[in-house]
């Protein structure tokens, strides 16, 4: 609030006041849950000792033009008081990139951070999409070696596990790879996108499909099935990645892309990484504009979620702001997305409510139960259970339960006259209506085992 | 980043980018010790049973706009796309109005709610006043009750003691009392706040400069030399009510804001609060726009750090977007100031880093050593320690355990083929040097307790 003397009270604002559209309130209820998993990705990339870091909501509007393409017509932005002009936060990757270069004799490379924050992107609202959401990057800046790609790529498959999503697959593939398919079908560089847009729908619209939009992109018809055939190629990534070099060799970005690849698998099973959570993938494009390596994706094909999580190597971008180029991988999880599928499928049994006990307050006539009730609390907390205390005096105890149900706190306690007399408190769990006296120098301790076999 | 095929891939802007003035990067080290603190003030408002609620940071303007008195110039705001005067969260009292008259059918009352996010306002920056500041604030909304005022004051107690800060007093007074104290000196309402600044400044500027501004105000000499006397009584809390009642008697708000002290401290003593660390403070008045009952501040005077946590009851204004007044009490934590208290006197004893072992990669000639490294690595993780691998294969290991130290990592870890033929794992302990054989087979649980220990 404001702290001036002088400022007017605010006056009231009787018309019921409305959320932006595109943005959210979250409740306790799923607040919580966003905090678990939160604190789940948090742990994750700590365990990997990847260092958290923070930038500003706002940066100079020259910092985020004209690095992302047709969306920077997203970016909120406007000027500021001193009439500079700034923009919202709208991604963390040129945010860190902006950071390594502020900052870079500050840092010891390989740098490896998180950010979790918000952004914010002026888009159209549609179900699962947000103008303001959650971003939860982990990167690596400062080594082209793949030792950091497979450290990515386990943290997604570690990630996703302890947050229980079922089936996932980490779908992997190269830029160089998707360069050199264009090659083997004959297409010119600067046409080479709509041979990956092509490629990239293969589980969308069909082998027929594909090759109908390679023919239109100037492949010749046979090429096209030649190329079909070989991205369609399964099997063990052993298997995959001979058939490819055999069909690719010759083309010099190939034989780039496929030691990548055969690096990164190697240092994946070193890892323990278990083998059905990922996999190459050649139909894989992603958005390919920054990438220069390995890219990857989290898939879940059922039940149906799409990406999770998507990733790549990005030499070019984080240089951006320094003299020279300084080569980066990283991966970005989208919390909403995530968020969603752990509502919809209850992948996280998580609590509904922080509180987990609520002190009654004798509704007697005096004070000596209130105090009663608030030493009572005080004892709880100090144990370390979260409890609270009813916080009116003289209501009637059942409307002082019916309060705790409605919350989903847990456990209720009376500490009222007759308890006091029998050096007892009465302890209900209002899950199953069972009561239990217990005495009154060990119900903190009590109280603390019954909640920590619920956390 | 952008997941268009067709985006333009970043321009190199090689002009060294800024931060915004007024805003801040946090580097890991600093973010570390943030992470702490916020976690130490999130447990206290948790094990009180406050739950947390999240708001957009952008809100209609409408909403925030005639809220803020002369402060309002200081709001971030400008048109959307579709036109709507949006503005930047200011603070968290005003969303959390509007939060609780959009939910108010899913919320039951009395609400607890914490809330810990950024706000942004345009103020000049200055040492110690940012432009993007964090807020960690706690409210009890829907009961007027001395309860709730107990429970935040005696939250605020808990959380400064957790993070060490020495000698803080919570400084309580009643919005009502200084209104009686401007009928006591016999000046008109519209008037009083002219009374209210000088008796605040009574630290600042002394008796005669308090008595010369009361005077300035038209309070007669005799009158001041009064008023002064009853601020300044000092003594247990019972003896200054008692003095205050007899001072007072016949003006009416002093009797409420009598009654309302005398359980406040009550309570606060049955909740066993360390009597050392609050206090009645007849000249307390923060601002008091918005405060209807008591106010209280935290206060370090040794060493001089001024004002850490305000609070107070201000029943007049989360319902200022509702049909009718919601009463509500709770408090603001300025995260910056408590940081900048914490990083000067060292009060937490927070890492530096996160990373607590790094496995270095033998650079023999093989894959077979980085192999090794890597199924080291991942069960280091899975036992719990904060691990990673050396990102880069063939530089020599003094290159490596100097990256390690650089970093602040405490331990590295060296399994080249002797180790391997040997079947131990070489632990150096970065901080004194010390390397010692650790059999293979028990390095996991021997680093585990390693890092326990210093966590």
């Amino acid at each position: 609030m404001s702290d001036s003397l002088d400022a007017a009270p605010g006056r009231r604002q009787v018309r019921a006041p409305q959320v932006l559209k595109g943005f959210r309130d979250f409740l306790p209820e799923r607040m919580i849950l966003r905090q678990r998993v939160i604190a789940i990705l948090r742990e994750t990339y700590e365990r990997h000792g990847f260092e958290p870091i923070e930038t500003p909501a706002l940066e100079y509007y020259e910092t985020l033009a004209g690095k992302y393409g047709e969306d920077e017509k997203l970016i909120y932005h406007f000027p500021d008081h001193g009439g500079r002009e700034i923009g919202m936060r709208y991604d963390l990757t040129v945010p860190l990139a902006r950071f390594v270069a502020v900052h870079r004799n500050e840092l010891t490379f390989p740098f490896k951070r998180y950010h979790i924050a918000p952004v914010w992107r002026a888009d159209r609202p549609q179900r699962g999409r947000y103008r303001e959401f959650w971003q939860c990057d982990a990167d690596i800046v400062g080594t082209r070696s793949m030792l950091a790609d497979a450290d990515v790529i386990s943290i997604v498959i570690e990630a996703l596990s302890a947050i229980n999503i079922p089936n996932f697959v980490v779908h992997i593939n190269h830029r160089k790879l998707l360069e050199s398919l264009a090659i083997y079908a004959g297409v010119q560089a600067d046409r080479a996108g709509s041979v990956y847009r092509a490629i990239d729908k293969l589980a969308k619209i069909g082998e027929a499909g594909v090759a109908q939009e390679l023919v239109a992109a100037g492949v010749e018809t046979a090429t096209a099935a030649r190329v079909i055939e070989l991205v369609s190629t399964s099997g063990s990534p052993d298997v995959v990645i001979g058939r490819i070099a055999e069909r690719l060799e010759g083309i010099a970005p190939a034989r780039e892309a496929l030691d990548d690849i055969t690096s990164l698998f190697e240092f994946l099973a070193a890892l323990g990484a278990p083998a059905e959570h990922y996999t190459l993938d050649l139909a894989l494009a992603r958005g390919l504009a920054y990438y220069t390596g390995p890219v990857f994706e989290a898939i879940v094909d059922e039940p149906k979620m799409g990406s999770l999580v998507g990733a790549g190597r990005y030499d070019g971008l984080v240089g951006m702001f320094s003299s020279h180029d300084i080569p980066a991988t990283g991966m970005s999880v989208g919390l909403e997305r995530i968020i969603d599928v752990v509502e919809e499928l209850r992948l996280l049994d998580v609590r509904t409510t922080i509180s987990e006990a609520l002190v009654t307050i004798f509704p007697d006539d005096g004070s000596a139960s209130t105090h009663e009730a608030l030493r009572l609390v005080a004892e709880l907390r100090r144990a370390g259970v979260r409890a609270e205390a009813t916080l009116e005096e003289g209501r009637d105890l059942g409307r002082q339960f019916r309060y705790a149900v409605r919350r989903g706190v847990p456990f209720a306690l009376v500490i009222g006259p007759d308890e006091v007399q029998r050096g007892v408190v009465a302890v209900k769990d209002l899950q199953n209506e069972l009561q239990v006296d217990v005495p009154r120098a060990t119900v903190a301790a009590y109280l603390r085992e019954r909640v920590r076999a619920q956390r």
